[in-house]
């Protein structure tokens, strides 16, 4: 019976398994470059994890939720994102750790949603964050980590940009502007929408909100100056990413809203500036509240999030996927049934020496493992045959270059490791 | 609110995660020198998989298993092994696949089962499988690559032992007795459970099924002899064991049976000598009906797994747990919020050239920087003060000698690699 893989999830043979590796390596090395250590939590949570944070209603919509058997069924998730088990763990621990936490992960993740370009229903998410630290550092940090992945995995100025804005500096406008804040939840939609509505329609949807015309006016001006200088936090953020020299790869953009129930500052997103992406490839921002929320003590953070599909769409795109080929270094053929036990033993010396080795399978023809030996992206190919077995020797053939020599069973590992 | 994790799961703090990666780079780094390649699939699949390779209800059993929402629901499995994803990816491209397909995964399994001592809901688990291999060779290889594993985690010879068996031992071993086969499920049954059945009850139990005293004599004979020599697939595999060398690690013991429904030639299992683990901690055998069952065409395949879990138990119990350490080269310290700027220079100088740099928080006095570089695990720690800063230097201290010099700017790189 044939059956097929789950809608929106991913096989990774071999090739796509290589890239995946690849990637997950410059996660880890630029990540500890920045002092971050990995840690990671289990697949499966209780519902009321999601449910805590982004309230009942909103953690149910997009994530896959069952009730487990037997007398006492609970409310599970397959984990739709990592923070909330990240806050968990934090609260669970709290004095014990040391702060400031910085701390990566690479978890699997599920949405339970329409599968679409550079998104599926599983995916993998690095997330970076840093708790216990109050000031800009930690959010300029988060930013130039951020960078240095993108950075490190080829994509340059240019072919991505950070829009950035703070949480409250919106709060402080409409402030200024004397705009009743019992309203601003309407007034952010709004916002948030801008870049897809027509101008004038930007305007109706304000005015039957409450705002005149005058202060409707007086708030794309505010929107279109993009003056962030007289307030402080975001002042105080940018000095810092001055001092990282990353200050040209950030906009500041008061468009960018995102989720209000969650985010305490900084907010920010990484765009494709083509805009072949039609949403954020990555999102982060402080989120001050969310320990305290999941029963510890309060803790500042700051964090954000890429999935591995995006990336992968992105380096497509920008024709800089990685050619990665099968890592072999040497594959060992057999002349007759009768060399079997010399093949295995070569096989086990080259191994022992560290060398990456596929042994020909011993019941096929000669011509069946040289073909195979031609097809397996090993660098070497040793030949193990009766004749040159009387002297002590094996033939030793370099698949690149196609040279060959005879070479004694005790030098052979010196020969390859020379040869490489 | 404070939310628990799920029972049966673990958190992996980075102390448990710098375990965890020890541990699968130990299995992909032999995995890697017997030529086998890494491969992956989705964590949650149709149910339909797991009930195509051991029926609905056992496959039911101790599987997550629910309904995704929507007008039309489908039966979904938290993976429970990873076998059937294997058998199901390789039919699904079995054309294009290069022969013998040498493939191994690290996959996250869920079992849903009773917690207790080396088993968890949750555990990884190291899966290596050979397909396209009719003959012992595979049999033999898959055991070499299992015992090279446990061999490079620190486990020696008689810290473990494998127990070895053929399928069809039995059932030509019952031919010769003149046992009707009908009675064969039953018979296998009361063997599989010899070690925990008294003498007499065993033979009770077999009486009952049918079979006269003597036959039974006659079985209980043949099982305290283990002599395979007879029987010629064992004597294949064995005279294979003895080409690798590793024979001595190995025991026929006809009382291993495992999966009828599945296995269809050799099956073995791993065991503690000192039963200290009640189960196997490993398993593995022939299945060269999986792929076919699952809609390929009829592919030879032998493969084993073990559980990270089991694992790490084993090691704690032979104290061969490593001691592994965070890997952190350089805390950069500042004297002052006025060298602000040159700390993260001096810092992403330092990461430039591929040292891992943790940042003391700018924001804190110098003695609280002092205090977490010394708790940073960092190998040096570096000090950006005024009075060396206007001399174009940095104070460098190694933290394990407590010596200390102060370096210019340009050469302190070179000083760190210098000290490694």
């Amino acid at each position: 019976m044939k059956v097929e893989k789950l809608e929106g999830t991913r096989d990774f043979y071999p090739p796509e398994m290589r890239f995946r590796n690849w990637l997950f390596q410059k996660m880890r090395y630029v990540s500890e470059l920045y002092g971050y250590e990995e840690f990671d939590g289990p697949f499966l949570e209780k519902f009321d994890l999601y449910a805590a944070k982004s309230g009942e209603e909103l953690a149910n919509e997009q994530t896959y939720v069952f009730n487990t058997r037997g007398e006492n069924p609970e409310r599970i998730a397959v984990r739709p994102e990592m923070t909330p088990t990240l806050a968990r763990m934090v609260a669970a621990k709290q004095n014990e750790l040391r702060k400031p936490l910085r701390w990566f992960t690479i978890p699997n993740v599920w949405r339970y949603e329409r599968a679409q370009r550079g998104r599926k229903r599983e995916f993998y998410q690095w997330n970076i964050d840093i708790l216990g630290v109050e000031t800009m550092d930690a959010d300029a940090e988060i930013l130039a980590v951020s960078i240095a992945l993108l950075a490190s995995l080829g994509l340059q100025k240019g072919e991505f940009v950070v829009r950035l804005s703070n949480r409250y500096y919106l709060e402080d406008l409409l402030k200024r502007l004397g705009v009743d804040l019992s309203l601003k939840e309407g007034v952010y939609r709004q916002i948030d929408r801008i870049e897809k509505l027509k101008p004038e329609d930007f305007r109706a949807n304000l005015q039957e909100l409450g705002l005149s015309a005058e202060t409707v006016a007086q708030l794309e001006q505010a929107l279109r100056e993009r003056n962030y200088q007289d307030f402080g936090p975001l002042k105080e953020l940018w000095e810092r990413l001055e001092d990282y020299g990353i200050a040209d790869y950030v906009e500041f953009d008061p468009s960018i809203v995102r989720g209000l129930l969650y985010y305490t500052g900084t907010v920010f997103e990484v765009w494709d500036p083509t805009k072949k992406f039609t949403r954020a490839i990555m999102g982060g921002g402080r989120y001050d509240g969310l320990v305290e929320v999941l029963g510890g003590q309060p803790l500042p953070a700051v964090g954000t999030a890429i999935s591995d599909v995006v990336l992968e769409e992105m380096l497509k795109q920008q024709g800089k996927m990685p050619k990665l080929e099968r890592e072999l270094d040497v594959f060992v053929a057999r002349y007759s049934p009768n060399e079997r036990r010399q093949s295995i033993a070569v096989a086990q010396q080259l191994r022992q020496a560290g060398l990456k080795v596929e042994l020909g399978v011993l019941g096929n023809s000669m011509d069946k493992q040289l073909k195979a030996a031609n097809n397996s992206g090993a660098k070497f190919a040793v030949i193990v045959a009766p004749a040159e077995l009387e002297r002590g020797e094996v033939n030793l053939k370099n698949l690149q270059t196609r040279a060959q020599q005879t070479v004694k069973l005790e030098a052979l590992v010196a020969a390859i490791q020379n040869e490489f």
